[in-house]
């Protein structure tokens, strides 16, 4: 293969599947707001599943919705090339985050069609439920439960913060599906995703191979005070939750920016309040924080200087703070031959790439435990993402997709 | 009038009715929660005018739900004088914060009832809808009403969290009365409520006469920043407008520890962000901050240090801040004739008493701005309340009623 004679998606075809997905869930006009396992999710996924089953798939959907349309091989025996991503949203999300790894599969299979390729080994192009956790917490939850890392039971009986329960919500759009849980080895997992970061945008380079993860790591923190009277309690006397919060959440964004030049992030992202009402100091607060560094001797930093910050906040405003560790992952995730595969394939493709490391979770990283998984990134304008004006360059996009497509299919075709 | 002939209230006879309240809405053993109303404040309501009406007094309710219980004097043309608070408590809330107002109101019909006292001037105790403004807001929502500071549409639509609306709700129990809101003269008002602050308890004094009040305002803050990828964005990107807020609540906190040594008070009971999820940097957070301090010059240097605070935070996290000011009172909220009159009438009764400056906002400062107000507070233990283990010393406690009843009636069968 050369730059020649290589595939090439149809662009065209590629972003009316995009343009049509972007009408399901639309919010704040350039944006989407397409919640797991909510109306609009079952609109998309009915959708999507149609167009599978017109490009001839097989399609299964296991007991957490998670749907496999399958593009068979001429070797049934074998495990099948999987390429994946999500289809839900965050409440304020963008047209891209996601959506673009499905259309990209979806569209790797229509151009094998085109020119009647036959693979040895299956393609399979995977949905996974739940990636965003805006509606349902964890995040990844369809991918953490394929990878037996999140228990079916504990999944089902998520609740929302309307406590609905995620399983009936599953049975309500249809989704509960017959197939056992996870029991579906795979060749290897390909995964291609807008950065959601803004390097590629700004150096100017289309493809990010990636190799790895900021190490990350979420915590819950409930911060316990005392309710008593707004005015009349003296300052010495109080114990405000939400005071503890403040500080917590002050200290917190200062490591942020303290480790912001060797590229640490925190963020504050949810905060509950009880009683959460005026004249009366708020007794409890359930706070989540996460932060991520690329290496790990770094995320070890910062993770003790969070634990100061804890500390200090807790004297500060006299409430009692206990951390409960949520989801998390490491920097090394991707299998070496997966991302051996990318590099040579683009090479000969004669386009250029980097190597990074992800910022963000993704269902990626959970595959990757069952799996030899790698990770294409494309730009995204200004790294805006999670965003209602998430936007990319759409002739920036199509190296990527070229190389997911080339990647795939030798990766389906090889002997051994 | 001596301190042998004064006349003294039915100790056993009071207890009994504020421990029959503290069964209705009882919430987590010794306290209440029997927000303003709900069915519990209905039941509570009913309650007492079935009381009143059995001790031979005329009830009427006006349009924002107050009730009048009016035991008739002998010459009705001159307006009566009036002994108020509320029955609605905090979500967490205690057994006498209000309730014990009213029931002293209560007992002081029934001593002169017990007597066959007629006194020249009706004698009328008032329940005032909504005092805490903890399911609906403002606080003070009936006394202010009352005094044509908050128009009756407005309190009408007011909603509640779970979208309820406050004159639904109060039709719903049988509450919205006919009485014509506010066009209802009073002669005077007193109000005896528990201080809500440690001071009598400390220093072993009963009797607080409260001379004026803290000065004090509520904002709402309404912090806007950007949604954004809790992971990739750059800190130097981020726009968070929980981070705006954590600053925020810690500054103000600041304020109030640096201005403790002369009483100053800042208190953040709340906070609402959107879109609060996992994974997505907010984008809108409400903040309410009030502050206090018991001399203007103090509170107005109080406001330039937050406002100074505000453009501090709005930097730091890159936010907009826009500040909106909500409930506020003064310094000098009560009548000298009848600040006198009680301090008269104490001496006479022989009881200690000392001058002082309420620190919580009270429907007597709604009312003032009518008639000739005084309020009387008497011990609460550590001066904890809006807490469900606030308590009193009842011994400690009947001074304050024996002295609003005694001035109650000298007010009432003055000539002049």
């Amino acid at each position: 293969m050369n730059a020649e004679n290589s595939l090439k998606v149809d662009a065209d075809r590629l972003w009316a599947t995009i343009d049509r997905s972007a009408q399901i869930g639309r919010f704040r006009d350039t944006g989407l707001r397409r919640l797991a396992v909510s109306s609009e999710d079952k609109e998309m996924r009915d959708l999507f599943v149609a167009w599978v089953r017109e490009d001839g798939c097989a399609v299964e959907v296991d007991a957490v919705g998670n749907i496999f349309a399958r593009r068979p091989g001429s070797d049934p025996n074998l495990p099948p090339v999987a390429i994946g991503s999500h289809l839900d949203t965050q409440i304020c999300g963008g047209r891209y985050d996601g959506v673009l790894g499905v259309m990209c599969g979806l569209e790797v299979i229509r151009t094998l069609n085109d020119r009647s390729i036959q693979t040895r080994r299956a393609i399979e192009v995977i949905v996974w439920t739940n990636e965003e956790g805006a509606r349902f917490s964890p995040p990844l939850m369809g991918s953490l439960a394929f990878a037996h890392r999140l228990p079916l039971a504990q999944a089902l009986d998520t609740k929302d913060d309307a406590g609905l329960r995620f399983g009936d919500e599953l049975e309500r759009i249809g989704y509960a599906g017959k197939a056992p849980l996870g029991n579906h080895p795979l060749d290897c997992y390909f995964e291609l995703h807008i950065e959601q970061a803004p390097h590629l945008d700004r150096e100017g380079c289309d493809i990010g191979i990636v190799v790895g993860g900021y190490k990350t790591l979420a915590l819950r923190i409930d911060i316990r005070g005392e309710t008593s009277h707004s005015g009349g309690t003296p300052m010495a006397d109080r114990r405000n939750a939400l005071v503890g919060a403040g500080y917590l959440i002050a200290g917190v964004n200062d490591i942020g920016l303290a480790y912001a030049a060797e590229r640490g992030r925190t963020t504050s992202p949810r905060i509950e309040c009880f009683p959460n009402l005026p004249g009366i100091i708020p007794e409890h607060v359930r706070l989540i924080v996460d932060f991520r560094h690329p290496d790990t001797a770094g995320f070890d930093r910062m993770h003790a200087d969070i634990k100061q910050a804890i500390a200090a906040a807790e004297a500060k405003a006299r409430v009692a703070i206990e951390v409960t560790e949520g989801w998390s992952w490491g920097t090394s995730l991707f299998a070496p031959e997966c991302i051996e595969l990318l590099k040579a394939t683009a090479v000969e493709l004669g386009i250029p790439y980097r190597e990074m490391l992800s910022q963000a979770g993704h269902d990626a990283y959970a595959v990757a435990e069952l799996a030899p998984s790698v990770m294409i990134f494309t730009p995204c304008r200004d790294g805006i993402s999670h965003n209602t004006t998430e936007e990319i360059d759409r002739a920036r996009t199509l190296p990527g997709a070229n190389l997911l497509l080339n990647a795939a299919l030798k990766r389906a075709n090889r002997s051994s």
